[in-house]
């Protein structure tokens, strides 16, 4: 029996759990089915996802993310945050800035006093139109439709968000200006539900927000999860925020 | 900052946070709110419910379970399991026969090689009629209406248990004869939803498996998060299964 030790770490309302496998204990064709095993919320540790930390030679790091369901490896910008915290609060690496590799390439990270950034990919915001309605559909790394609303911590965001979901095979983000930058709330496809949190779609409204709406960059958004900042440095997007320990733990494989 | 040592272990699909209280470190007017803490399942551990074990003078130890939300403390079947099996595998108590305090009052436990049983409330079926349909009304520490049915891993549950839930103000448990045993799906209030299993409705379905349908004891029931057992030894109902640990860990508080 393989006794492992993990952290539980959130960022923003989305768990992870961190696993430093420098030592290359776990095989990584083992990573799909633990990640459904120790996701798992009653029979196993619990989390969004799962986060396998590996040396990569010409990177600091690698970020091996699985989702819940065993699905990946693909890029989570919130777990991209999760791996910087991890891989300084447990001292794997002595630094604060970081080039490290996830399934759709390259990303940097920062290990900052106001918060842990990484870059996510950015894309264009195009207009569409549903329901006599103007959207905005834009592919940070996922699809996302970004709609500017009124009133949406009222809205029944499941029947609301649905038939947008279907239309554009997307997720589905209602963003309102707020005192100190914008509200937002995400219908996450695949969840097929309302999350606490999403970084692409976070990034996928600041650029609405930016290109449509003409506000500057940094753009503030405050989930049900926590806020996040989207700043843009002329090349790159950066997705920023807090991320916290919640607990450390062995689990017997 | 109080760092606290805890287990999460799962009985047949509960899963519980298991702390041992017995130096009287954490005050028991901060149960309720660890629990809702603690229970979150993304910033905190996540679990149904989390048990302190406290000493207490004529009785092996008490069970202090409260419930995610917060609401407690109450007698959970499965926790009452769970609490056997933590007192015997983190070493508190070095026996096997165990007399032990819970908020409903004296419960019996036994550690044994075939499963960890513990008594539970008993009551009588009283049938009652809904919908032109003999179902059976159980109280058995918490309210229970048992319906004998075919098919029922097809049945949309919720379609069918939220009207009887109503009318009776109770859960409702299906229950249909197995191979070798029974099936049973059981509707919670409270949760407002199905769960993996149910300790009180288990027992409150032997009940009427034993009374109206005339099957001995003891009866196995299989929910879907494992299998249960209820034995009746003239005086006590007893719920047995497996439980098991899934992960130690540390949280600071």
């Amino acid at each position: 029996m393989t006794k492992i030790k993990f952290w539980k770490v959130q960022a923003c309302g989305n768990d992870f759990i961190m696993v430093n496998n420098t030592s290359g204990l776990i095989e990584p064709n083992m990573y799909s089915a633990l990640a459904e095993k120790l996701c798992n919320r009653r029979f196993g540790i619990g989390a969004d996802g799962i986060i396998f930390i590996t040396d990569e030679p010409s990177f600091d790091f690698e970020m091996n993310y699985f989702n819940s369901d065993g699905s990946g490896p693909v890029m989570c910008g919130n777990g991209g945050r999760a791996s910087i915290f991890f891989v300084v609060e447990s001292r794997i690496l002595n630094s604060r800035e970081f080039l490290f590799l996830s399934s759709d390439g390259p990303h940097k990270g920062i290990y900052g006093k106001d918060g842990i950034y990484v870059t996510v990919k950015g894309g264009d915001a195009k207009k569409v139109s549903f329901g006599g309605k103007d959207m905005y559909f834009v592919d940070t790394g996922a699809p996302h439709v970004v709609v500017i609303e009124k009133g949406i911590d009222w809205i029944d965001i499941d029947s609301f968000a649905k038939p947008i979901r279907e239309q554009f095979n997307s997720n589905v983000n209602l963003i309102e200006k707020a005192d100190n930058g914008w509200k937002i709330r995400t219908f996450e496809r695949g969840v097929e539900g309302e999350t606490l949190s999403c970084g692409t779609g976070s990034v996928a409204s600041a650029i609405v927000i930016n290109s449509v709406l003409r506000n500057r960059f940094p753009i503030r958004l405050k989930a049900k999860g926590g806020e996040l900042e989207v700043r843009f440095d002329g090349k790159y997007y950066w997705l920023g925020g807090d991320v916290k320990k919640v607990f450390i733990g062995e689990i017997n494989l």
